[in-house]
């Protein structure tokens, strides 16, 4: 097989067989093939697409380009659950022991964040002593004791998705949605999930900015999951406004405290519980999900869900002390309050422009391998259809650098509208894409 | 300016702006961008075109990314000729002594050849002592005198297309019109012509296939011409069947000087004529073409072409006594005849087979640098329409190993068709392009 013919097959928008995409893959896992051909590759791919066939094959190539997890020896069907990525996002820190709470095996494994926050393990290591590297051993014993531990994810899990990526990040050839997709079910095929839930986030705060688009790019990878034999199921949520309060790897931490407690951002809560309905669902615990629903807001409402928190922060090395006391995480010096100057209804809360200004306040990166501020962020106080008065709390800032503040401040005056019509409050469960297809909500 | 934006603007199907080509190029040829950008930039050019505005514009920033020929010291309309490439196409051995004794300069930059045959460089190489490397100085110098000169194309003409052409090469982005019609043309420019006569082959033994495509680069490096101010006009020529008898750097030379004489194949010196009538045309010497072609007969019969061949070769150092001993030219140990199996009139001449079949035998490079066997190669005896007898000599081969001569015997037999039909000669020149668009002939 010359390589020069498989990218003039995609160039001339033939389909490729499984062995070419897997003889590409693996020759450029070994640095066989260099930078330049994978490129051109990747750009006649952009243009001419892929099929759902070939989309597969590309998922199992990459998937199989490194260690592929065995949880075999955990019993109960293992559901992992995959965020495209919002901002105000910590649905994993709230899902993980709520679910692990109801019996649901998780065995997560998460990565660092680039962008508007951290990832989950960013936000992990907020909290003082949790250890985000385990053997597998250790990981393994944990969650056979605990039924719940997130790690990082090690450089061994399909690393041909990771050269691939870095390379679609400096070919323009980012927004294609059969590298999109291969890309997040690879990874989640090789960490060993049985089953995948997938939020798939739409709007100005998220990767996928229109419905349409979300919609075929959730289709895929359900569609994916199918082929290989991995039932993979999402949920279209809305990421025009951010979905908690915080914006920030401590504020988002003690925002997942405050839901398992009971408290917090209703949009939060009510997207995590919807997300662990579907869970308990594909794993066999409750086959109706409004009667999972329910389960779940029951752990929450008699503390269940807070403690097995408590049991997997400690399970992990970290300070448990941070529950009931959020002055245990890491603390911005500066916290600047963002006022009203109008009198009116909330209009739109801009989400990609604070998750931009989180970014710039430290709280994300915005290169890869940047060491971010895990004390920084944003605290937001209102709601889109909210009425509010001149001089009221619109967020707060939370910072160690006085220009940065500075700077954001001025850019979050124009991401918050104000305006004299009332804006009903934004529908946040879009609908349900499963094998039958999408189904709104 | 952020390359990736630029990338991305192509990608999506939108114009640049000269300022984004040039800086590309420029940045490129310094090694500030990386070929994988290169490489996605040049296969979103190839699925997504370019307008001729943008053409243009690639041409110059190529053209200038190396050294300007000035040529101002050399009085009257320079010239240049260039051909697509085709087999048994010696044409400008031919053209330069013969348009320069009828008063065109010819101040010409030849390549190398990649493929079938050397190239015109090659070629001169298989005259003992001709210098193909020349001073600027030396250049004009002979130049002034003769009013002839052909020597290597320097590194430094061009760079840019250079680096790029080796990229495209292996990215599968050669056959674009935009991109093949700014690679020669930017060439021509730098090299110093003020007019441009193109000989665009089509056929199989061509690079293009068919007369739409050939007509479209055409048409699009007349256009780039007039954009740039630099008029250029092509003659669409055929290559399905070869066009002289001869494929091979020392052959070809031998048939080269047959033409100057008088003899030499019928096809081979009409094509020459038509192109030869052109420029003079073009230089402004001869407004009638039919005249202009008589009058270049008339070069070749009173041998004052073939003296100023003589006088040519002698101003670069070579040995003159080739002309009428070809013995003194690279000689093959090997001489094999292959001759017809059957009887009939010949259908068809494969060029393109009959140039590999050259190139096996060493007449060609199948990569860059390679170093070639100067006396091999084909002497064609036969052309399509011909009426053939059993065992009546169809070709010779010339090589100097046995194994490659044995292989190449039987993929000539295939590469000859014979059958019962008559078949009419080839139309030889297809039309001719300028600023008013094509005119068959």
């Amino acid at each position: 097989m010359r390589i020069l013919d498989v990218i003039t097959k995609k160039r001339d928008g033939f389909m490729h067989t499984d062995l070419e995409i897997h003889h590409f893959i693996e020759a450029y896992t070994k640095d066989e093939i260099p930078d330049y051909q994978m490129a051109a590759w990747l750009m006649a791919i952009f243009l001419k697409g892929m099929s759902i066939e070939e989309t597969a094959a590309l998922t199992m190539a990459m998937a199989k380009s490194g260690n592929m997890i065995d949880l075999s020896a955990i019993p109960g069907v293992k559901v992992d659950k995959h965020s495209t990525g919002g901002v105000a996002d910590t649905t994993t820190l709230v899902l993980a022991p709520l679910v692990a709470a109801a019996g649901v095996p998780v065995a997560k494994m998460s990565g660092r964040g680039l962008g508007f926050t951290g990832g989950t393990i960013d936000k992990l290591e907020a909290i003082a002593g949790f250890k985000t590297t385990l053997s597998q051993d250790e990981f393994i014993r944990i969650l056979q004791k605990h039924n719940v531990a997130i790690i990082g994810q090690s450089a061994d899990i399909a690393p041909a998705d990771g050269k691939i990526y870095a390379l679609r990040d400096v070919t323009a050839t980012i927004e294609s949605i059969p590298l999109i997709a291969s890309s997040i079910m690879s990874k989640k095929i090789a960490a060993g999930a049985d089953k995948i839930l997938l939020d798939v986030k739409v709007g100005n705060g998220a990767f996928m900015k229109n419905v349409k688009d979300a919609i075929t790019l959730a289709e895929t990878m359900v569609h994916i999951g199918q082929l290989v034999g991995r039932e993979t199921r999402a949920v279209l949520s809305s990421m025009d406004e951010p979905l908690g309060q915080a914006i920030g790897n401590s504020l988002e931490v003690e925002e997942a405290i405050a839901i398992l407690d009971g408290r917090g951002e209703k949009s939060l809560r009510h997207v995590c519980l919807v997300l662990g309905a579907q869970m308990l669902n594909m794993a066999g615990i409750e086959s109706d999900v409004n009667v999972g629903y329910k389960i779940l807001c029951e752990l929450i409402t008699n503390k269940t869900a807070l403690n097995k928190f408590k049991e997997f922060i400690a399970a992990q090395g970290g300070n448990v002390d941070i529950v009931g006391n959020g002055k245990k995480l890491p603390q911005a010096k500066i916290k600047t309050r963002v006022v009203c100057t109008d009198e009116g209804f909330i209009q739109k809360i801009d989400a990609g422009q604070l998750g931009y200004c989180a970014m710039r306040l430290g709280a994300g990166r915005e290169y890869k391998g940047q060491k971010i501020d895990l004390s920084a962020g944003i605290m937001l106080e209102q709601r889109v259809g909210d009425f509010v008065k001149k001089g009221q709390l619109l967020c707060t800032i939370h910072g160690n650098d006085e220009t940065r503040i500075k700077e954001v401040q001025e850019l979050l005056a124009n991401a918050i509208t104000i305006g004299n019509d009332y804006i009903p409050k934004t529908k946040l469960i879009l609908g349900i894409i499963d094998q039958r297809g999408f189904q709104a909500t």
